[in-house]
């Protein structure tokens, strides 16, 4: 057996999120599995390093790949490409020690979320932005983000509460603004479900004022979603890279 | 009467090009005369600077209005991009002179073609780029394209032959690698029905090997269409700028 990992790259608006479900063959993770299983005539499992939600695009997700077939990891690269849809493609395949678990062994992954802050949106980027039309307050926004790097609960900042610990660290927030459009990067060990999109959120509404940037302490001692900001919707999310 | 120039952006491929035809609403000429004229409780011609074809996309792409209602402009710029489709959006609306003419005043046009030249075309530039994963001569695409720069007749770059003259001056054609994008700009005077598309065309075939960089001077000569290159498809092409 030898394990591979893929790095990939899709557009969020075009499938049901990376998760296979059933008889769907609109989830990334199924297209990927049905694909390289019909190249390497084998039953291939594919395990991304996250679940992205329906809508979340990436620029740099990873999986790991299980096979016992042997084959030429380019001319692999090269089939698998031409046989899955435009908007979804494997940038790169390399072998991994065995043991290698795209989720398991991540150390750390970033996100990047765009907006647009213009009256109306620019046409080209409709579909990869939050269009925001107000004028944002950075210098509070940056304050806001200097509370949620560390070693935190993020249990605020969830929608989905299970058993498990709702502890993570995070690295850097940045907030980048170019012309009309801002980007936040977000850094750390991993993400809980819809978290970067409500911390989005809640930035965005400390940029407008509704919120002060202290308040951020307040939420994340509170663990109390309803304390926390809106959660901004997928289109404007990219799974930036995934490291090992 | 009051004069307005007009500065818009548009997704080519959600429209059927420039120019109103008869009944449809699909053209971005009509859905702007039947948006601004609901507005404005007059019947209102917009003119372009030229008729770009189906699915050629415009960051800069201009119009005039002729108008006898009185308005604020900041306030009709807001309102026609509340009513326009996502895909359409004016950037900007100055008064100008009695007697200008978007495409009659101005003096020069910038257009940009986007090339991918990786194997599988990269996800988020697929609508808005030609694929065309091969390795490409950029020493020999430059030659040829210095060949293009002046006053000729470009009679063999056109896929549309009237009885008017054919002679155009190019100021610029520049050839620009981003990683695994070309990007080529084309600045002149103006261009004929097709011209940018063949000219790409054949300039990818002189980055191919498949033509010298010498024979651009015997196809001008010619004025034979069919001694040219192929005709890139639109979605790679951008309007970038109009000057007056």
């Amino acid at each position: 057996m030898k394990t591979y990992k893929l790095t990939l790259m899709y557009d969020g608006g075009c499938f049901r999120g990376w998760q296979r479900q059933g008889n769907t063959n609109l989830t990334i993770q199924g297209i990927l599995e049905d694909t390289a299983s019909e190249i390497l005539q084998e039953r291939v499992e594919i395990n991304g390093s996250g679940r992205t939600d329906a809508g979340v695009h990436a620029k740099g997700q990873t999986a790991s790949m299980v096979v016992s077939t042997s084959f030429h990891s380019r001319d692999f690269l090269e089939q698998m490409n031409k046989e899955l849809p435009d908007e979804l493609k494997i940038k790169d395949i390399v072998l991994e020690k065995n043991g290698f678990h795209a989720r398991l062994s991540a150390k750390a992954k970033c996100y990047e979320y765009n907006i647009d802050t213009r009256q109306k949106q620019g046409v080209f980027g409709r579909k990869y932005s939050l269009s925001y039309p107000y004028e944002l307050d950075l210098c509070a926004m940056r304050q806001a983000a200097s509370y949620l790097v560390g070693r935190q609960d993020f249990a605020a900042f969830t929608d989905l509460k299970e058993d498990k610990s709702t502890v993570r660290t995070i690295y850097k927030v940045e907030i980048e603004q170019r012309q009309d459009t801002i980007k936040l990067v977000y850094c750390g060990t991993g993400f809980l479900y819809h978290m970067v999109r409500i911390l989005t959120g809640t930035l965005l509404e400390v940029g407008r004022k509704k919120k002060d940037p202290e308040e951020i302490k307040e939420i994340l001692a509170s663990k109390e979603r309803a304390n926390a900001g809106f959660c901004a919707p997928a289109k404007g999310l990219f799974l930036k890279e995934v490291y090992y």
